[in-house]
């Protein structure tokens, strides 16, 4: 007998169950209130913190394995909860819940000669799958931003924050219970088992859409492996483009803040484009402000010579997602070859452009296709709550769906909706 | 030496020349104004017309083979081009170029209070890959639709058009290079080998969607095998609930209409659902019409009942898109167990509901959630030109990036533009 097999249709069934069970949920949460779901995401607030020692008691047990298996520095510390943790976990959810309700918002409505009147309405996905590392506080995000939106969802996260996430979604769960939302709206997956995930992958006909949120090799895999449609989030080789004309305090300003404020994340800077005029002005005077702030440059052959001692940037640090105090940095003959660079090494995630002169910047703003594209901003600013969407459940780098930070509203799809007085077609 | 290999690594070089070459002209398409591909329309129009000889005997080459393999009827049919239709196919391209150019429309812009102006401008996806069966007209429909919304295309069209696709993609790319429009705008795929169908699935970097048009069978083969998204669409069993407050006259015009008008098509009546108050007024002389028209009735219990020698439904027939003279009749309690059925047994396509009762039109278009949801209308005109949308490149049943008809504006995405003074994040 085939263990394999058997293994194997075990997961197949729990994963049907799954998807079963919230594709029931989800068409009880499509058409509830604003009230209710804001009322379920209060109630989760106040329990995530009234069991903050529960939570924490079981984090207990993820902390020890991962100290057991020598997870050690950052890894570890994404894994721990504390009590300010939780805290902020529930602050998150108060605010999801105050954000405007996107479901059944009428997006535009026209008239038809033949008098039918029609217009676009939204509503949620229907279920939502999110595949994703060792981050406990995902789990309640998650779990809100699909709630708010009317999407059952089922969260799968890293096996190193297992009790972690099972017990947030105990609480979630039992809060919900008290409330107008179904008991399937939020489901932890059990199992920590891949085949699961694997399983999940092939539900088409019960998930309507996969989040996968973690490094790149976990994406591919989820894209390599779904039947269901994947919104995908690769990396952000993000550039700034200091031209001509460019105010240079504004631009040392945002190009410090672009890298050293958070270089960890994707919508850091990774490179630096120079107009050739300024270079010699501009860059020495950066680049030591930048070795003060501990980060190694990478520089095109003249930005080596402008500054002695620079590290000589190869081929491949054009396409490199540092994510550290590194940066690649180019002099560069206008902003046609500045956009050229970008074209060629970027990853289409955020450009700035910091110029004084309207025509170009009109002319980077139409011609560059990166999810953001700014004048005189940080690409740190390309980010769901910075721009304005209140919450964001990733940034999308494909163009299918969304592009850029995710929203409530990137939650959501619509229908057509046709009021008519007994057309019929000739 | 194993064969198999070798043909299969020089597919996905040919693949990936394909992906190149799209994805360069795709760039230089992103930027070119509405007046250059307006103009490049109206070109590939005319030549059209003009080459209708040339076309006309490419496209007998195709039938020739398709007679000796045995092909006839309407399959047959759909081959044929003929001098009308080699117009009506220039008249729909100029169609597509009176439409008004969704790039670079600003979808909202608002302002954070920060200073930040943040909106969010259509872009084009990029490259787009179209698989479709042997209908030569989807050809330059596809690709015009596509080179308007600033997309590459790359056609791959059913095996049994070959002769006809290659030459109308002759002389549409002729057309194209006398234009500003690049030369990889539209190419149509020369080999007829499923294996470099296959290898276009795989180019994630170079294609951005891919939109299978055709049977369920090969629909399903495209999204189990594609890294690339794919947008689909399986089947539409279509319901119309007449109400017990419906205008019976307008219900039985709207029901004649949505079943006979054009039963093959995916929009079509399958199932009709009826107020179990209003039934026995309602269905014998509707049943009586139906019947004069050709159409084949299956009733549920209540329904065979009223009207002698109606076969009896069996549950395998709430769910099938007969896409013929065929339709599926049940008497429902009310509203909610029209709702209830549609759930159960819909493809979540296109319901409509006849009424006089203002309450459940507005609960009938909230609750259910299908790509198009009507009061008072046939569920014909769920199409891309019914409801205004000017043309169609298809009708998407899944929730991602499109819902229904898809026209120019669902061929793109949005970006977001930032016009900031120089903020920075604190």
């Amino acid at each position: 007998m085939n263990i394999d097999k058997l293994a194997s249709a075990s997961f197949t069934e729990e994963a049907i169950q799954l998807g079963k069970q919230a594709k029931a949920a989800a068409r009880r949460l499509a058409v509830l209130s604003s009230e209710d779901k804001n009322q379920a995401l209060q109630l989760m607030a106040d329990r995530l913190e009234a069991q903050s020692a529960f939570l924490i008691d079981e984090n207990q047990n993820d902390l020890n394995a991962a100290k057991k298996a020598g997870i050690t520095g950052a890894v570890l510390d994404r894994i721990a909860l504390t009590s300010s943790r939780v805290q902020s976990m529930a602050k998150g959810l108060r605010e999801i819940a105050a954000l405007p309700d996107p479901v059944r918002e009428i997006v535009k409505m026209w008239r038809r000669p033949n008098g039918l009147q029609v217009g676009k309405m939204r509503i949620p996905l229907g279920v939502i799958g999110i595949i994703y590392e060792a981050r406990p506080n995902v789990t309640a995000d998650a779990a809100a931003l699909c709630l708010k939106s009317g999407n059952a969802v089922i969260l799968r996260g890293g096996s190193e924050a297992h009790h972690s996430n099972q017990a947030i979604g105990k609480v979630l769960q039992a809060a919900c219970g008290e409330t107008a939302v179904p008991q399937h709206a939020i489901q932890v997956v059990q199992s920590t088992d891949r085949a699961l995930v694997h399983e999940m992958l092939q539900l088409e006909s019960y998930i309507d859409l996969i989040i996968p949120r973690g490094g790149e090799e976990l994406i591919r895999a989820v894209v390599a492996n779904s039947k269901v449609p994947v919104i995908k989030h690769y990396k952000g080789v993000c550039h700034v483009y200091v031209d001509i004309d460019a105010e240079l305090d504004m631009a040392e300003r945002i190009c410090l803040n672009a890298k050293i404020q958070r270089p960890s994340v994707c919508n850091a800077m990774e490179t630096l484009l120079v107009h050739e005029a300024i270079a010699s002005e501009f860059l020495p005077p950066l680049i030591a402000k930048y070795r003060d702030a501990g980060v190694e440059i990478r520089g095109c052959d003249k930005t080596c010579a402008l500054v002695p001692g620079i590290k000589k940037a190869n081929e491949e640090d054009w396409t490199t997602e540092y994510l550290d105090l590194i940066l690649a940095v180019r002099v560069v003959k206008d902003m046609d070859q500045a956009i050229a660079h970008i074209e060629q090494y970027g990853s289409e995630h955020t450009e700035s452009i910091i110029t004084t002169d309207y025509r170009r910047s009109k002319q980077f703003i139409e011609r560059v296709n990166s999810s953001a594209v700014m004048v005189n901003a940080s690409t740190r600013f390309n980010d769901g709550g910075e721009l304005g969407l209140g919450a964001e459940i990733g940034i999308s780098t494909s163009k299918i769906h969304a592009f850029g930070p995710m929203g409530l509203e990137e939650l959501t799809t619509t229908k057509f909706i046709v009021f008519g007085d007994g057309q019929i077609r000739e």
